[in-house]
């Protein structure tokens, strides 16, 4: 692995699950493997997790971590070729990713979507050029149409809480104030689609995600039937891939309630975080006994300490 | 020691002190207690003493460290149960604080007072809020009510520079031209309260702080009366917690100045910075020989590292 | 060397460039030097090279590194002497230098100047009083007239990559939008008129360095003419000095071409970046074979790392 930007990245994602639950068993077995090396964190947008969770598992490696809030403690980035740069960009990606690629060794990078251009977003230009000019291992910390980390720490909880060998999965999208990107979404699906589950995708009309990332996963418009016998659910919400980044509905019917579980085979629930309580997901929910939302992001650690740990191996 | 809120965590004041003041002697003698363990400071308003003083603390027991700069790197916490998110907030302090303990362990918080709603702001909601959901030990760097890194940095300064045994100690209000939390001077009241000093508060009519913390200790509204013999005088603004957050009193003769320290015992002066000088202090005192103003802040380091300290031997 | 503000903080220049590629080839020999000692970064503006590079540099040392964005999470500082604080500024310079003095045992500042009030940037008031107030060594990561981290490590990579004993070096001014600091343009001039070097200076009328700076280089307002014979070239724009702060020219004429290195002894180019392509650099300069910025920009961990190692050596 020389990049990690999406789950075509990962050569066997059964070995790299295991590679996770040992680290997670062990942390500091490989501290050597970080030694002298630096990872730069460079964030074009908030984080908490991802910031935390990441410098953990660096730390644990070893590494030195050098975080840089590109946005306020540095320079408005420009990414379009052959501009006249009279506006408000002060550098070019050119430029900031050369140079950040001579001090670090690799580099993890967020970079939100504008959710304006639907093309500009799922071109993944940002990151493609941002690995083009860096030179060194670049690891998503979530870009415009993926969240990799994110997946790959939800398929690892799935493995060390399944209590049969091909547990039904059901992404729901869920009602949201605010047009989110699909990117959590996306890579949810396409990690699912690797693994050996009866994945399922339910969301209202219009919702429908990249074909490129949903693959041959059913969708079903009534969430009722898609929950049945559901294991686990993967509660989300994102905005409209086919209305380019507008948000189509707000049913608060989507909303997932105790009722709900019901349907299901006492599903355990699973969201990235951070959710809006009394909107995406119900109080009870998150309170109750289902929850997986911490459980999910605690091995944020054990993913990206499992692909730092990766790249570290293969490239130095 | 499980939490560091208020001086009811600490057990035994003078052997704190004690403390304190051997790893001031020899800072890297613990330096295998932080071996593999992280702190986080969680930042929602800014700091300067707070934040350096307590990386340095950490570091030196061999910690590492995580900083956090909660309203500008991550998300805005919403901390009332039961509400619908459907507005600015956008992760719930539950989450927040039970993931941000799956990554720490031990986390530093401040949050400063609305200081709109005093009961709010005195049921110190947030802080028992995140203690309960984070689950791992939290140190406050400043709360809606308390300071108490302050206050035990104020009471090893004073222990340090004492020339008698039981000296007198005043704690004065000054002018400021903005409403200040009452948490610095609550927080010197109620830790002067269980030092073997003779305390006494005076400030404006109005200014009167919560009894819980002021308890028994006389309140002069005289200034020069109060002053009168004082080996020690604390500077501090706050607000009214009365009419609560509000100024009631902007009286520039409440100024420390050299001719004022003619009533005393020619007394050091404490002030916890930031200061604002020609309002709060005159420049001749700050820059004068009786201010221990930069000592206090030096002694910030040494009340970190023996709370910290005391913290991991304790929990782990 | 105590501090490091300007190229007269230099003891043997010569010494100091080979002391810096020496630790570039390797790297981790003086991590016993750093072995507890703090490094504190203090910003007042934005950074990306400046702040990575000399983490990096300090890291290589073995030293602690706390970095704080000032503007952003700390105080607004006043510098003013004998001023009633009664406005924005919220701590003086007097207390916050001496505090952080306390917890770093060096310190590295940034303060661009206001471009407003030519006597007052150049006085370097705020850097002298850092100095003073502070009582560590101090290094200045860009301060209102002078980039010496930057002009250092300028000249290292002119001696890696000449090729006759004293090149023609050409310092030439390049439009810009906006008004810029004199800075890098005096803190280059200053040290090449240091190095063995042919100096040459070429900038539109209204461009004149303070001669402080510019010393017996001769200034050609010919850009074509200056540029003939050129070994290397240094783009940087630059505000009025004598009209202060102004931009009284911006003809694109001035821009670098490949047409123009035509005029060369094929030049190479360098720039301190951030760079506006298309303003003050042509995109097939950048992208061609004659840049170094990305070189330059790498070389500032060397001298970064070198000067730190220097005051490390001397002063603990």
């Amino acid at each position: 692995m020389r990049n990690f930007i999406s789950v075509d990245d990962v050569q066997d994602l059964e070995t790299l699950v295991k590679s996770a639950l040992a680290l997670k068993k062990n942390p500091y077995n490989y501290k050597h493997l970080g030694k002298d090396k630096t990872l730069g964190l460079i964030f074009l947008n908030p984080s908490l997790r991802t910031r935390l969770s990441t410098q953990k598992a660096a730390i644990n490696l070893g590494m030195n971590v050098i975080v840089m809030n590109m946005d306020k403690e540095g320079w408005a980035l420009e990414t379009q070729d052959g501009v006249v740069m009279n506006h408000n960009t002060v550098e070019h990606i050119r430029e900031a990713a050369a140079v950040m690629g001579q001090y670090c060794d690799i580099i993890g990078v967020r970079s939100f979507p504008k959710l304006v251009d639907k093309e500009e977003d799922y071109s993944e230009d940002f990151f493609n050029k941002f690995i083009k000019y860096a030179n060194v291992p670049i690891i998503s910390l979530e870009s415009a149409t993926l969240h990799p980390l994110q997946s790959f720490a939800d398929i690892i909880t799935i493995e060390e809480t399944k209590t049969k060998p091909r547990p039904k999965v059901v992404l729901t999208w869920a009602p949201h104030i605010k047009a989110l990107p699909q990117a959590v979404a996306n890579s949810f699906a396409e990690w699912m689609n690797k693994a050996d589950v009866e994945f399922v995708i339910t969301h209202p009309k219009g919702y429908e995600l990249a074909q490129k990332f949903s693959g041959k996963a059913p969708i079903v418009y009534n969430q009722d039937e898609a929950l049945k016998n559901a294991d686990y659910i993967y509660v989300k919400n994102w905005s409209s891939y086919e209305d380019y980044g507008k948000v189509v509905s707000m049913d608060s019917n989507w909303m997932l309630t105790n009722e709900k579980l019901k349907l299901t085979n006492n599903a355990k629930v699973m969201h990235c975080l951070p959710v809006r309580r009394g909107i995406e997901l119900a109080d009870e929910i998150l309170d109750g006994e289902n929850s997986l939302v911490i459980h999910e992001a605690a091995n944020r650690v054990w993913s990206a300490q499992a692909i730092l740990k990766e790249i570290l191996e293969k490239n130095f």
